[in-house]
């Protein structure tokens, strides 16, 4: 919940700027935003264990103590920042799989998730980063569950497929989704550990799985 | 490279004492055992992130200088720890696929590797927890390749379940081998990100990706 600031507050030396007649939360809320794209860029940069409160406060260039004005702990601030790229994520597929349907919304989702450019290759090395810490933090469960809708979207797609007759109707919807989330996970551990990977090969690993079941 | 100690160092208080005539080296490599252990240890229990000098130290009950006098810096020692996981592993897969063939040896291996029972849950959360070091970290590079021989292993194994009819001659091994990689590390993330998913659903992606080549 964004904690409000009063004028006097705002002259705080850790407290952003006002500027004219904006809302002093929108500034709040601008800072949280500010700090979170900081850790991401660190995270894929330098890796997580390198993102430290000293390490993303000289990265955004202020004191390490106005940081912990905006978010409780380090651990609300990674859960913070893991939802943000998850956002992003979902964002980009709803944008993508408007006005198409079947096979042609499933490549177009899968092309969001697999590291095959700049951007999802930036958020499979952030992802990788932030995995070790699910094992240790229920703060983290709950963002597992939104990454469900991605796999309801390919579920759609691959039923989709099957009705336009693009996939065989013997084909097993439901367990095949569940080896395209493992193979999403696996290709975005394999671009970190083995960054120069071209996108053909992840590529080439989805079309090895659903190669039996095209009509 | 071991560093031998006189029996005089071994009376300074971050030497293992040395036992009757045992050779010192012995020593030496006992207590970096015992330190990649530790390690392991808290990696699992508290995550990669927790691993800290002070943790480790503490977890062995020894100063937290004690622990450089084995190890040059913290990456080495990750470096290592890896090694020793993976080695444990090719060391299973070895022994459970002597005098076996085919899809015998198939399940062997993915028996291994998969989160299935406490040994290998419990390494697979050590290595999510390794894994966000890889996209930042040279030094781990090294081990990414001796990972290599479980994909060989793996390869193998379909070669031969082709040759007996056990898979059709069609079956795509190269490319399976690829996927079931990619299967291998994204079912550790889910074991790391849901604990609670039972060995059932590891084994049905791998039965649903093999399934359509099945003789």
């Amino acid at each position: 919940m964004p904690r409000r600031t009063d004028a006097r507050m705002s002259r705080h030396r850790d407290t952003p700027a006002t500027i004219g007649a904006m809302p002093k939360i929108v500034d709040h809320e601008q800072r949280r935003a500010d700090i979170i794209s900081g850790l991401l860029r660190v995270v894929a940069r330098d890796g997580i264990d390198a993102a430290t409160t000293r390490a993303l406060a000289k990265e955004l260039g202020v004191a390490t103590g106005s940081l912990w004005h905006y978010f409780s702990n380090f651990d609300t601030l990674v859960a913070e920042a893991t939802a943000r790229v998850i956002d992003l994520v979902s964002t980009r597929i709803a944008e993508r799989t408007t006005n198409v349907r079947g096979m042609a919304k499933f490549d177009a989702i899968m092309t969001e998730l697999l590291p095959l450019d700049d951007v999802t290759r930036n958020e499979a090395v952030i992802i990788v980063n932030l995995w070790g810490r699910l094992s240790t933090r229920t703060v983290y469960f709950e963002w597992v569950g939104t990454i469900e809708t991605w796999w309801e979207d390919l579920r759609a797609a691959m039923c989709e497929a099957v009705e336009d007759g693009e996939l065989v109707p013997e084909t097993p919807v439901e367990e095949l989704v569940q080896v395209f989330a493992a193979i999403t996970h696996g290709q975005q551990v394999a671009h970190a550990a083995i960054p120069e990977t071209p996108p053909e090969a992840h590529e080439a690993i989805v079309r090895t799985v659903l190669a039996p079941w095209r009509a």
